[in-house]
């Protein structure tokens, strides 16, 4: 027993939902945290018994539920400021008049502002680790991040061409996307005690070159990380490959084409792929993270239950505060157990309310996550060395009562008001429902202002739906 | 100024939004509830000097958000006990094998405790009137209504044929189905200051003689009040109604053959009617309504974007706890929302995100669901002489910041957490987040001890998802 007592935290009389590959749920389970790890796990009494007098500190859970901290694999955190700029229209925009307006005029300071009240209602969504979907100021992000003590994969927004974009913003050069990311990772990559890493960007294909692509496969590759990738998101995106690059279907199957589907690749909504597509993103061990939410608003429905059935390794995302609005994995879960059991409708004549049930949506936001980041090795699960990263959910208020069965309960029951608290790398980062590191009513004024100023910079004005006087 | 000061409220600095015909918003509006209505509505400076002296309670509401109460029009109160019970399972396992043994089993007691423990969701959720979509004991929900302060149409289950029935629980004769529908008018239509109203039910076709049908519709008449059904669920039950029935599409087109489509009907879900169904529906001026997580999870997608385009009277329900499981009528704005937006990719090939704005669905929870209570006379929207049912906004937080578009941050953001303060004729029955006319601990108590005890009776157990140690 050579630990440190003062950093040993031993948890017990929980309910302890592992998400380990034996699937092993502890009834009144025990857990001890050792610094940032878990160093054992069993029933509570037996927990108790070996390890109580070298723990610094007891936490008795009374029933309440452990599990390993969500992993949300697509967030545009930058775009949190955003939020109610860009409701009910179209596409277009979506993008022309109001997403682009506002990205383009976000200085540093704001992608930082962003991501701390962004990083507020992940982490009251029970996250503890997130992938950046790319976003401008990477290293506002980092700082917004290491303060939160979130683990992130954060990855800038590269576009070397495509039409349309602001002028002052512009496209910028392939040379200076990748040189450009290169030298974030050697910035950032594993700072803030190992919780940041650093991963390639491409916004999406209609504004890459075939080099960027390339040259960001073989970066990704040198340097050891990931790429993350808006992918096959609207038809139109499809039946533009098809026509400039002479490929069958779509995205997928042109990725395919030049190597790019590898299993460092995180293909973001993923919505418009074919059977064959379907095959290749499997075979190659592409990650895949459904967005429900925005795939309802925007884009459409993506074929999760084939791309599972395939064994591709499909996780959840929120997307962007504009495209979803709420930035909740919790509803993230609830939504994407209805949507998948909805869409059978259309092509079997009945919904399906078997389809999608909540023990797969329970594995999409932990070990698949994990997974879908690159970082299985040391999160997803509650197993002995993995990271101390961790959700209490209080299942014992109107909310979720009664609780005859626990998991589905979790998916479809669960709000944000049923987080308790929070821990990621050993750290507590939400206790009792208070959010510790950070100030939260500053962020919250800080962020209004923030927000109001862009908007005003931007040129973006919302019409009234209402009569207002 | 004849008023007494003691019952006069005035609420100031608030944005209220109104909901009445004109659209009215007030940036810095003030309200004043007189006994049990409202008196006075206009800009807060007016307002506050016009009756500030005659105001037993001066409420500064500091741009807090002011909305008519919701109204949710579809909701199974003593299914409450039963949430968890059914998830992830088929229809017929749902219904043969868990909701009718839990139904069945089922006393005036566990009634009372659990529409107790949905009132408190209802509550929490901003809900000040609901139509209970029918339970087995009237009697018990009236006195959970009585008490919690709720507006509420009570609804007794008839069935008066079918097949697959539990035993001990039979079927009732259509005169008894008929007779004990009056009894508890008698007794409790208008009581508890006039909040409980009684409706006739009809569970469904498929349980339903003609001779139930058509008695229904004339003692309904007579009593001149609403009858609450479940329309068009499932394709099953439009085919059975084709084949015994002889009409060419299914229950819609059976009803209006006998005539029962009338003004006063509340069709449950609709999901499966054509487009003369539709017509037909709208010339009758039924009420629908609609319930998106249920329609999701088991039921398929209503064309309510359709329904709404015809002129139909749409309005939000929660569906039951087993059905749903969330009895968030603020979930089910966002999910409105979502899910007609998406659904237009299956007859357009792309979502089409201006498809039922933020506006329409907070119409649907607001004057369309007092409409389709009957109640708009009183309810469902804030003007001078209407019932004082009112909802109070907390949008300064986390989960609704920044709020660059109000109206949609209520639809696509606003969380449960958000509601702040609920009035139900001129009483406040939460206030600052606090339930106050029941002992919400000792609800929930009791609700985990009755549902434990009801399973064990009804014989219901729920596999294990996982490997529980």
């Amino acid at each position: 027993m050579e630990a440190n007592t003062g950093s040993v935290i031993l948890f017990h009389n929980a309910v302890i939902i592992t998400m380990d590959p034996q699937k092993r749920v502890f009834r009144n389970g025990g857990l001890v945290v050792e610094a940032d790890r878990i160093k054992a796990i069993g029933q509570s009494a037996e927990i108790f018994h070996e390890f109580s007098a070298i723990a610094g500190e007891l936490v008795d859970l009374n029933g309440r539920i452990l599990l390993p901290g969500f992993v949300n694999t697509h967030v545009h955190t930058s775009q949190q400021l955003a939020r109610g700029i860009a409701d009910d229209v179209d596409l277009l925009t979506w993008l022309h008049e109001r997403i682009w307006p506002y990205e383009s005029n976000m200085t540093e300071e704001d992608s930082y502002i962003s991501t701390l009240l962004c990083g507020i209602e992940l982490i009251r969504s029970g996250v503890t680790c997130f992938a950046e979907a790319g976003g401008q100021h990477v290293s506002g992000m980092a700082r917004a991040v290491e303060l939160l003590g979130l683990r992130a994969c954060l990855t800038q927004s590269t576009m070397d061409s495509g039409q349309g974009l602001p002028d002052h913003w512009g496209v910028h050069s392939t040379d200076y996307c990748i040189q450009s990311q290169k030298e974030l990772y050697r910035k950032h990559h594993e700072t803030a005690d190992g919780r940041i890493r650093i991963w390639f960007g491409i916004r999406q294909i209609m504004n890459a070159t075939d080099r960027l692509l390339l040259e960001t496969r073989d970066a990704a590759k040198e340097l050891n990380t990931g790429i993350h990738m808006h992918v096959a998101e609207i038809p139109y995106e499809n039946q533009l490959v098809m026509d400039t690059q002479g490929v069958d279907h779509g995205t997928v199957t042109y990725l395919e084409k030049i190597e790019l589907l590898q299993s460092n690749l995180l293909a973001a909504h993923s919505v418009w792929v074919n059977k064959s597509e379907i095959g290749f993103l499997s075979k190659a061990g592409v990650k895949v993270s459904h967005c429900p939410a925005a795939a309802m608003k925007m884009l459409g429905f993506a074929p999760v239950k084939e791309m599972l059935d395939a064994g591709i390794c499909v996780s959840l995302g929120t997307d962007g505060a504009p495209s979803n609005n709420r930035m909740s994995i919790v509803d993230e879960m609830y939504l994407a157990s209805l949507i998948s059991k909805g869409r059978e409708v259309y092509s079997k004549g009945t919904t399906n309310p078997t389809a999608m049930p909540a023990e797969v949506v329970l594995k999409m936001v932990t070990i698949n996550g994990a997974k879908s980041v690159l970082w299985d090795n040391e999160i997803g699960s509650l197993e002995i060395g993995k990271k101390a990263d961790m959700t209490i959910i209080n299942p014992f208020s109107w909310s979720m009562i009664p609780l005859h069965d626990c998991i589905s309960s979790l998916v479809y029951c669960m709000r944000t008001e049923n987080i308790d608290s929070v821990m990621c790398n050993g750290q507590w980062i939400m206790k009792d429902q208070k959010i510790l590191n950070v100030n939260e009513e500053k962020i919250i004024s800080m962020a209004k202002q923030a927000s109001g100023a862009l908007l005003k910079r931007a040129g973006i004005r919302i019409p009234d739906r209402m009569n207002v006087l």
